[in-house]
């Protein structure tokens, strides 16, 4: 048994993502950021569909075909597969934990 | 965008099991338990994996095979298909939520 708050890397310079469930069908990550965005041009345009929810901080995300969302604890939500988006804005003060299932 | 933590159901008589992803290789679900328990007798053995954390709450899961384990806010674990496993106990006083992928 793990727990999902505990054991936040110390080194937070780039944005962590940890393995916590890697099978044939999904994957599931925690992805633990602090004022991480994605790059200001471009959109990632992912290959598989991906749940994602914040587990503790706070999010925005952007999309290319809807209106953007501001994410807390606890809010989750669907991004279909080649849906463009990009995380335009992480809380800088803590650590935003993202639990994300890909599949 | 929906909150984990929000829409709880006020009929508790039995626990509640939300569907929040079905796709044909995944299924996640938001399980809501207030001091229920799995059966006395027999144990569930799944046909599927189970990742599973308590998003709120506290539960106890016996095995067959290995020692009982009690789960606060964030514990997850790795539930495999065919494990012989129960859940022994949940909060009486308040809503114990869980999160469960099954892969």
């Amino acid at each position: 048994m793990s727990n999902i708050f505990e054991k936040l890397p110390e080194d937070l310079s780039c944005e962590v993502f940890e393995s916590l469930v890697d099978s044939k069908n999904v994957k599931i990550q925690r992805i633990i950021s602090k004022g991480h965005t994605s790059p200001e041009s471009g959109w990632y345009e992912q290959e598989n569909n991906e749940w994602v929810m914040v587990v503790q901080g706070a999010a925005e995300i952007t999309f290319a075909d809807q209106p953007s969302v501001n994410l807390l604890a606890g809010d989750y939500l669907e991004i279909k597969a080649q849906q463009k988006h990009k995380v335009s804005w992480t809380d800088p003060e803590i650590e935003t934990i993202w639990l994300a299932v890909h599949f």
